[in-house]
């Protein structure tokens, strides 16, 4: 798609585009992974391409969980490698956590890709952040050869590892699916999702969700991970912020 | 994305998709296609993934323009190729009028399979309107050997023949961009679009904007291009009919 100029008024969502599309090519994605990106474009837009308050709310909740866990857990899929890879071994670094390939169209070229662009991506975050050098190289990324499933899940996302998504206490999950976050909170964990539809089943299901686009929300994780040691759980009400996201999209409407 | 079953809730939505990624496969689209593709599905999930008042009405007022027009064409790119494409060369063949190949991203080879798929869809057609197979013969498809430009706009899109997007005094252009709907009203056109995003710069550009999902607006437009010899023009306004579209949507929300 060619260089994007630096004034462009949307350069972020242009520049999100054009890494999916150089994913793609990679062998990266799944063949409807690029319209899954379009849906939710159009919500982004929806919301003025910027992150609202109630999602400001959701990204504090979502760090305090992770922060509170026993035992945490980032599950990615492609899009999620491919948008914000190196971002997500970061705030698994500062989480001193796992980051799990979790993916439904599973085929043994994908999860290749998938793990070495993880790899090198690990590379970019120590580059990135030189002081978290080490905890960035301890980062686990698990995927390659899952030894449980999710119970009450069909398919191959089902596949996981016990010693990442299956006993982890509380996940957050990028672009999760519908049916495998109810089968997650099926489990009795605390699913922290991203989700920019905030109609969608997963939206309405998980315990935490950030309606908001994944590397804007992730940047501002980052930061309360970093300076978050007087972070404070609420009494969250999951379906009140989504009200408040559907109140400030409709705002937009008018 | 393998077979979707007849009872699928979404199976109009699914099968559109697969026509889509095969029409990547195939080379047929443009790098951003799908994601585009994706952003019409969320404006139409916003819709509820049926025809609203407000475009119904919107198509009767395209309906009856097209028929009046002393000379009207059907413009296309991949999308609309790989979606309506069919359909589309029914209303041209109902209309007497060329469909034309304008596409943003030109290269020979998709000016090629493009040119191509049309022609087998001229097939398609025929057979699934046999009475109507000397008129869908007669449809001639441009884009080919474009001979001149749409004034005040850039690049390949600018390109066009003169027997067909120039000289047309009425035009539908499914899946039209924001420049190059404002390039043909400044032309003095009746532009008709059909787009899915109500608040789109396309949208509110247009002589008439039809706010639907392709391939099932186009199924109404056939309708009353048969039956239609009692169409009559109003005072369209364009804005109000926009303001509709968004009141349902909005209601959607609630």
């Amino acid at each position: 798609m060619g260089d994007i100029p630096e004034t462009h008024p949307r350069r972020d969502s242009l520049i999100s585009r054009q890494k999916l599309v150089e994913a793609a090519t990679k062998g990266m994605l799944a063949d409807s992974a690029l319209i899954a990106h379009g849906r939710g474009e159009a919500f982004d837009y929806l919301l003025g391409e910027k992150t609202c308050e109630a999602a400001k709310l959701a990204i504090a909740e979502t760090a305090s969980r992770l922060q509170k866990a026993k035992k945490c857990v980032i599950s990615v899929n492609g899009n999620t490698v491919a948008l914000a890879g190196t971002q997500l071994i970061v705030c698994a670094a500062l989480l001193n956590c796992p980051i799990e390939v979790n993916i439904y169209y599973r085929t043994p070229k994908r999860m290749e890709v998938l793990l070495s662009t993880l790899k090198e991506q690990k590379q970019d975050a120590s580059e990135l952040f030189p002081k978290m050098k080490d905890e960035i190289s301890r980062v686990k990324i698990l995927g390659d050869n899952p030894d449980v499933r999710i119970p009450n899940l069909d398919g191959p996302r089902a596949n996981c590892h016990s010693e990442g998504i299956f006993s982890a206490d509380t996940i957050l999950v990028p672009l999760e699916d519908g049916d495998r976050c109810e089968a997650l909170i099926a489990m009795g964990k605390t699913v922290c999702v991203i989700d920019l539809n905030p109609l969608s089943r997963t939206a309405k299901t998980a315990t935490i969700t950030i309606v908001d686009e994944l590397t804007r929300c992730v940047s501002i994780l980052i930061e309360l991970l970093m300076n978050g040691s007087d972070l404070q759980s609420t009494n969250w009400n999951n379906e009140n912020n989504l009200q408040n996201v559907i109140q400030e999209i409709l705002q937009n409407f008018n």
